[in-house]
């Protein structure tokens, strides 16, 4: 495993939160050790869980006022988690600070996913909030090495997957590839692993089975603002688009809600497989 | 330009025609040179036109049958042309000569589409059909070097684009990425040129603009069975997805219907660059 995360001497945490379970996970996981959050909801998209915590609704643009409520509540660190659509940057609306940004932010925007998020985790850093990527606060929810669930198979393609993904490493593309009967039926970039398996489900039209999903870390992939994830979505995803199984990097890819993925991927009849880096 | 297509002296070609314009092209350029042709026309995919050559229709495990055809018929050479679903192999419906070969079928299933192809080319080749890239018969069907169509722009993302390319040049994989503003929007693979941009025009619903489609041959690729093309279709779907212009390899990427490919270039605002390989 490289896993390398200490649990962090972070007293209150600010939560960028995205779309999906992950960043409910951590701020559940801070209040059952008894340590406060804030969660900074982005667009609405923890709209249906952050309730239940303290929180405000900001857009995207609105730098200065995240940054300002991150001081007022006190944090001293933060954490960025969650899917977000990648904002046209002509549809952003900056704040006063946001403007000020500006030529920066624009520049940022003509990297890849990657660059642009680490873009702004550099700007949070520059203003005193560390940033922390959330396995740190989940270390549990990281994939580990060896067969997870299931009964490995498909270890061609496994190895056709990754060689995939690591000549793909340089350009900051997509984390996972689809891999059947020796012939690379997908590769993911911007559509995101869920519409990577439902095209694969409609290219098979049912009758095909057999391949696997291969997903791990870029390569250089800044482990504080993204790191790739599957969950029982994953697994419903992988079962109907045919496939044997998922192979994720051990240590580099997070499983969430671990006990009920493994449970799915169990009774779908996939395998669960964790590879050494 | 790297095309090495000189006019071979084939008396008679057999065209294992698949969809799309390209085999009718081939059979129309033939016919205007007066010379004989006759069309095996695969599960149906030529059965638009095929009917004003001599023709038969098969199905893909007749593969006893269609040698005998162009035995019958007295072709001297065969090319194949045109798209074809990859059949899963247990649909199959082998003759006596398809049971016969069945074992080395089978080992060519579990290959990418270029190396099933080019098996299923070396089974002509021995049962002494030479087998011809099309593009011998269609010379000034290759994309030529330099601007054939509108504005050249976007040099970066056309840069970026090849660099993926031949990253995944060892892998037989897809032809095609999108890439736009620094970012790879999409990677071809199973799906097709066509299918990916869908894609990209759906990401981008409606309001995100620039970018460039890159299409190149495989590194590798076997010209006598496929080499990748675009045509009108090609510039529609780029248009849909907001794209300036598109990119293929000069000598490598046939353009279908080459006059009307470039005028809808034209008027719809892309432009159309050959790159030298």
């Amino acid at each position: 495993m490289s896993l390398k995360a200490e649990e962090p001497s972070v007293r209150k945490l600010g939560i960028l939160a995205g779309t999906g379970r992950l960043p409910e996970e951590v701020a559940e996981a801070r209040r059952a050790e008894g340590k406060p959050v804030f969660i900074v909801d982005l667009e609405g998209a923890a709209a249906q869980w952050a309730s239940s915590f303290p929180n405000e609704r900001v857009s995207l643009g609105q730098v200065g006022r995240v940054l300002a409520l991150l001081e007022r509540e006190g944090c001293d660190a933060v954490t960025m988690a969650g899917g977000l659509t990648r904002p046209s940057l002509t549809k952003v609306r900056f704040d006063r600070q946001g403007l000020a940004l500006l030529p920066r932010v624009a520049r940022l925007f003509g990297r890849g996913d990657d660059g642009l998020l680490s873009g702004v985790a550099d700007l949070f850093e520059e203003h005193g909030f560390p940033v922390i990527g959330a396995e740190a606060f989940l270390p549990r929810s990281v994939a580990g090495s060896g067969v997870l669930a299931g009964t490995l198979c498909e270890e061609d393609g496994i190895a056709t997957g990754r060689a995939i993904l690591d000549a793909l490493g340089p350009f900051d593309i997509g984390q996972a590839v689809v891999v059947a009967g020796g012939r690379c039926l997908a590769v993911e970039a911007a559509e995101g692993t869920a519409a990577m398996l439902d095209r694969v489900a409609a290219l098979r039209a049912g009758d095909e089975r057999g391949g696997v999903l291969v997903k791990m870390p870029k390569r250089g992939q800044d482990f504080r603002v993204d790191r790739p994830a599957i969950g029982p979505d994953t697994i419903r995803a992988a079962a109907k688009a045919g496939l044997s199984g998922i192979a994720v990097e051990a240590g580099g890819v997070f499983v969430l809600d671990a006990p009920r993925t493994v449970d799915l991927a169990d009774q779908s009849g996939l395998f669960l497989f964790g590879f050494e880096p």
